[in-house]
């Protein structure tokens, strides 16, 4: 194991251990849904027993629109909660993101233990992931993202922007100079569409534009609201910081970036912070064509065991499919379709 | 007794001892009126004495525009309520409305307790009920309706919509597919109106012109805000959900669905948490033809006595006539010009 | 003393004492105010000094566009108070209303006691008062209310329309039917100018348009958020009713019968509730001519002296003087340019 | 020392006393700025080293944007502050205003005490600073600036607006009558540029316009949510007043007065009640091009050492630096481009 690459190990472990207590979540920001509504459709005729969530992930078809988001790589651990990650996935043949890939490009050793993730998981949509600082760092960046990609056998390229994490991290590198040039040259030349996402402080629209005009197929905004990067990393360094609320919420992603759909072809990705039911149907009425989590799925696998996240997934598509009955929707995108309306306006 | 029957006698009795609890009520769902500000006219000319609310309900004169909403149907206690109920809309010649008539759809032996609603109300409007669910299971639809009609003698028809209690209710039976083909038959070929109707989840405007184009010719919102049918299902099968705060705030139906008066003939009822006397007169101000309630007449009949009810409803009107008095009003449709605003503009 | 003349008597006194109890305020209706912000104006060039307040009522002139509200009329207590009202009326040289002249309508047994008043006041503007249900009830209302003007060489009358006062009051009555037809004669034939007044429940933007047609030269909107005499009539009674929380908000009033000045010429007069000395500037922000209050005066000559009421007005106006200073006003009417905004916006 | 001249000095001891005090700020009155949210961006290409904050005050360089205020003139403790603060604006080369020298109008005894200001300065920008009131009195106002002006080599003159506080000061001389005229004079005929100021009740964007057309160069905003000097000045003289609320948040007197420069060249520094890292940012981004602090920076050099507040403005600025590279700023206009939106939209 190279010294960096140890170091990552680590801070992986940690980061797991700290994102699953409660003190990792914001304050005062929130994802935002809390501002909206749904309006209940009296006459509705939908069936609940047709609603069906098949849905395409590119180009494989999946049975929920539903993503267990990028968390871990290579770790000891993680490699084995990644397992279990996929072994959950499997059961639902839905895509799994792995979690950053940064150490097999320091260290080949880790490379085996992504084997065991295609294995168990089949035929599913992999992601694979990588760090806008890697990527800015990278000398031969379109060999080093196909080796990414050959390593899981990835379906799609996740590149993560956190420029919060990176300017608290003890160890972070704050510098992503020249990233959307390299995203341009990737997305032209990889053999996957790219995905691009935030891990928690949200994309912003016009970081949307930028990326979705560097060749992103993409965005997951992973907003403010849930898992929270900055006070997990001042944890670490046992520092405090006004940046500990920073970020924007979900619902606010969500609902600027999907009016960039006139102008572009992307898959919208809500994540961060969902966690009740209505939360993931909003995602879906503000435009969402997936929606996604990591620290619910996380606390269920490591507390309870991969049938307790299985339940938690279905459960929230059995919700969906009450919400979507009441609203009178047949499929997701009727939620777009004034199903929801901003609280203020309910009276 | 059918089986079935038994069951929804069952049912009945529970339905009534529960809804009455004040834990039937929604906890952070409102009517939505208190949004609503009334603008007080110191000239007014208005004489009090002078005021009627002698009102048309489709042919029949009625003293005032108030309905008892449809509650009980045949359940033993049920029937002994509805005497009493009718008892107090003959002394109010006011409309009153019985519960869901599916059992009688079932099992005849329960046609003969109507026969007393009707000897009872004399020449009021007896408005029959029947659910959505029925409707879209029923082989001879027209045939069924017509018999209901004619087992009370009814003046209109009822159908109610509940989507929401059908999806909660352990026996319920969520799925309304063909409703409004069906109802566009109805409304073609039954002896008298029809009124579509929620039970307490609001009908929304899109479900409004849904129903109007199907030849409804009355609407009666019954939304969110006061007797909550999710709560009370969960209640009775011990379950929690999600769903216990939802619903169409009863001001937000009336608000929007008025509106659709300038391109349908209808009659719009408020309903569905009007308590206080403000309550009731914001509605005809917000553009209500006719107000009704069910759980605070239920409640006096059976706490109290039909004489309790008759006053509540008497003074009502009493309430209403001075805030017609202060508004300048000199008949229920004045409310609608210009009284009620607001109350963020009331400064 | 005639009986219905005694009666009247004793509810002046009971009024009087019951008004200056705190339990008299309104509980959660505010006089509107609070919505405002003053914009300070750091290059004011406004000379505290050259600041007067000396104004015209109708054709006196005064020295403060301030009234001493109508109170009381010819009450054992309400003359002696009368008189002291008066004495701080002249010292400040200041209009002055007098309560409800009714009772000398019914014996003249009291005509006596309004002389003193006059004798005090000196030239002072007095200001009659008769209420809307006296005007309505009249056999000869021209004769009747040049009768109550010679009494006290009244300067204008005020008619007051207090709906919701008579509404609540046992010995009220609610019925103003002609009323705006007879102000028309009135205003057309009598000797001084009228002015149209509630007494605490606020003039709306519609009443000012129908009593300025009618002829009435003076608005004096008595507004909600100071005394609020439907609690009164219901301690008087002791009954509850869902109207002691009633009326349109002083401040609602001004903004919008302010912006009747482009097609009518009248005064308008600011009252209901005005206690702080920035609720007076902004009334002077919002478009009033002239400010008034009750209460506070009244309970400073009975519970102090004339003197203090007498500083109380003069501090007021001290005050007032430095407000403008702040937001560089020379004079009243400069305070209505842009000097007050809503609090909303000022951030 | 003058009669006058120790009046002032005494002042100036017991302004800066209580001015340290949590008891000089604002109760309910905010600077504003916690209505206003940054705009995380993610695709953010800044690199924090790169960012320089060298700006230009008028024709001499800084290292920062930032001011220190104008606070002390010429006291004996005053001075020493006065060469305390120089040597924390020396260490950062920015520049740094003086207290009003109105004494040295009065007795020339303390003009020595000014030289060593500049001797420890050195080059950097130094501020003159005189009053309204003193401008307005002056019978050779042209002399009377001019020789400030050259006893402390001053590169601007700042004519602090503070008419709240005059009117408070017992000693006060609230008239500002003619202020305009002469400054137009000043602007006209004495060797450096003029800023215009308040001293915590903040500029309107109405007194801007008229500072402008009088020809100041800069509009130093002073606004509410700071040091209070209406506070000070009643705590000075025992007294309570409804003014001790009172001014502009200084986020109001940004957002409008930024708006002129469509039309006026002119520097816009924002001040009073900056605190936080954010507020200083959200300064920039609502408009201004420099900050200014007093009682922040007065606190940590009299109650630690010149270290302390050289420390406390090199973090402010390294937070500075941290919002730019989260919003994608590399320079501090960017921070103007849409980085910070109405809270209420942030969702
Ligand atoms: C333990 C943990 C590790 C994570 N590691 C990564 C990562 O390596 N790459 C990445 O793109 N996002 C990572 N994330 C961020 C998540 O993918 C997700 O965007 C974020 O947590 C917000 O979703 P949530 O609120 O459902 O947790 C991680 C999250 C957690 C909880
Ligand atoms: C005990 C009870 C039984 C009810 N049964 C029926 C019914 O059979 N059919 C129906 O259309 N509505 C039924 N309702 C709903 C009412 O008609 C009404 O729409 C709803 O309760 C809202 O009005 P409220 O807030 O005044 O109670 C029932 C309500 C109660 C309280
Ligand atoms: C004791 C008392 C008696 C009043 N009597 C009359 C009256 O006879 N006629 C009248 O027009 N208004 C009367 N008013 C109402 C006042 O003129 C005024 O409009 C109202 O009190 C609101 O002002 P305030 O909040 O300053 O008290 C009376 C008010 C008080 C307190
Ligand atoms: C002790 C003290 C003395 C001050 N003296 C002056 C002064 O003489 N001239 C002036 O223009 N402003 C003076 N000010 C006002 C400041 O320059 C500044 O505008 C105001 O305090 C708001 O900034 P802050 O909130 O950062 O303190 C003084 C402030 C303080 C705290």
């Amino acid at each position: 194991m190279s010294d960096e690459s140890k170091i990552i190990s680590g801070r992986k472990g940690e980061h797991i251990k700290l994102s699953l207590s409660d003190d990792a979540d914001y304050d005062s920001v929130t994802n935002g849904f809390e501002n909206y509504q749904f309006v209940h459709h009296a006459a509705t005729e939908t069936v609940i027993d047709e609603i069906g969530f098949e849905a395409k992930f590119f180009s494989k078809k999946v049975d929920y629109p539903f993503i267990i988001s990028s968390m871990t790589g290579g770790a000891k651990e993680a490699n084995n909660i990644n397992e279990r990650l996929a072994e959950v996935a499997k059961a639902l043949n839905i895509p799994i993101g792995v979690g950053s890939q940064r150490r097999s490009l320091l260290d080949n050793k880790f490379d085996r233990s992504y084997k065991s993730l295609r294995r168990i998981g089949g035929a599913i949509p992999i992601l694979g992931n990588i760090g806008a600082a890697q990527i800015v760092k990278s000398k031969n960046i379109i060999d080093d993202i196909n080796y990414l990609i050959d390593l899981i056998e990835a379906d799609a390229m996740v590149i993560h922007l956190n420029p919060l994490q990176e300017l608290l991290q003890p160890e972070g590198e704050p510098n992503f100079k020249g990233l959307l040039k390299k995203i341009e040259k990737i997305t032209a030349k990889i053999k996957t569409p790219v995905i691009a996402k935030e891990v928690g402080a949200g994309i912003d629209p016009d970081s949307a534009v930028k990326l979705l005009e560097a060749g992103v197929k993409g965005i997951d905004v992973a907003g403010a609201g849930g898992t929270n990067w900055a006070k997990i990393e001042l944890m670490r360094s046992g520092n405090q910081s006004f940046l500990s609320e920073w970020g924007n919420p979900t619902s606010y992603c969500l609902r600027t970036i999907k009016k960039l759909k006139k102008n572009y072809k992307f898959v919208l990705i809500s994540s961060g912070g969902l966690r009740k039911s209505v939360d993931y149907a909003k995602s879906y009425a503000l435009g969402a064509d997936f929606t996604a989590a990591a620290k619910p799925i996380l606390k269920l696998v490591v507390e309870k065991d991969e049938l307790a996240a299985v339940d938690y997934i279905k459960n929230l598509f059995e919700d969906i499919k009450k919400i979507m009955y009441l609203t009178g929707c047949k499929n997701l995108s009727d939620l777009q379709k004034n199903k929801l309306i901003n609280k203020s306006e309910f009276h």
